[in-house]
């Protein structure tokens, strides 16, 4: 019953016909129908948007996590149009977190900035960005829903990015996070934890991205170490 | 107020003095102590065991996600004792995912594995494993509490592995992971699915592999690609 309507009604994006519906056109009763909706949502196959009604999910994006690289190259090389939201760009002093991976003293002033990143008009990640204060207060100086940190840091302040440290964790979307991407308090949340350095030991640039988990996926390939013969 | 409790007073694993204690001792209001720790538990430093009280979080487990390696060898890298207690195996038919993730047909019939994974005698991951039918039957006559797959396929039946495809996903825990984990339906779930490779283009290994996100975070390290100069 679940892959019948998986499979033979619906297509991604489309509405679950009402329930009246589907227990007439298989023949089964309203308990098999809810129990049927419960399993797809349950495997993530269809999903319920409050107030709106149930719908078959999209399939999650699908993003290679290989190589050091920002949210506009990531979606231009999905073929998807990014955009940004700026919420808030300004002067802070490092919390006990900010300060370890930006290597400076607790309570130093540095410069964050909060976005909303868009996938086609979808919002798909809430970023903080912390940046060490007088390279902060440069990239403060742009449109920062126009020009993407990565580009500013590498191509107008000559700032050539070189590798960068992940934090992968799965997490739940607490207030502040769900209202800024349109999602339920306690939605799953991909959080990536990226510390970024040029050529040298000071970090440039430590970010908290906030991926809709329901949204994207991240693919690697990784390689079995060889094995020491006795 | 917060920080005030997450250093001055409490350790790792300790649990919170009673809201009447904290009163008293920090000289505010009841509504105040409820909101620091309210305060704590969104920030991930204290947490709420249901029945129990309030407890300091242990800082997640950091797990290198740099080379394909097994569960039992990343817990003794981690300096952790790995158990597992096997929940089920036995032949089935392959669904849509698993038929495209070992390259079979759908319905086809392959062995599955379910085991939960634990450090130190703590649930940490609940995997299913899927192998195809002949290598899962020869697999599973052996003690799987005891005996590593990687190992057994490695050592025992001489298919050396070579890379995997990993798939990284946030999801919550359904009513069956967190039953096997001993946790609450709807906590955070970092979710691996693993496709494993010998020497060659048939999938040996596909697992789906539920790590418990209030426990462990995964670190890698990335590199910038080289930038084309114009």
């Amino acid at each position: 019953m679940a892959s019948d309507i998986a499979r033979a009604v619906l297509i991604a994006g489309s509405q679950l016909p009402p329930e009246d519906n589907l227990t007439a056109r298989f023949g089964v009763s309203r308990t098999t129908v809810r129990k049927a909706v419960e399993n797809l949502v349950a495997r993530g196959l269809v999903e319920i948007r409050r107030g709106k009604g149930t719908f078959v999910a999209e399939p999650k994006i699908r993003q290679e996590l290989t190589e050091l690289s920002g949210f506009v190259e990531d979606m231009v090389a999905l073929g998807r149009t990014p955009t940004a939201r700026l919420l808030d760009k300004r002067p802070v002093a490092a919390s006990d977190a900010v300060a370890a991976q930006l290597g400076v003293s607790v309570g130093t002033q540095v410069y964050r900035i909060e976005r909303i990143r868009l996938a086609d008009g979808i919002a798909m990640s809430f970023d903080e960005t912390y940046l060490p204060l007088d390279i902060g207060e440069k990239i403060g100086s742009h449109d920062l829903e126009a020009e993407p940190i990565f580009s500013l840091l590498e191509d107008k302040y000559a700032l050539p990015l070189v590798e960068a440290q992940y934090q992968l964790e799965a997490v739940t979307a607490n207030e502040h996070v769900a209202h800024a991407l349109g999602i339920a308090p306690g939605s799953p949340i991909f959080l990536i934890e990226r510390t970024s350095y040029c050529d040298g030991p000071r970090p440039i640039d430590y970010e908290k991205l906030h991926y809709r988990a329901d949204l994207i996926k991240f693919v690697t390939r990784l390689s079995r170490r060889p094995r020491q013969k006795p």
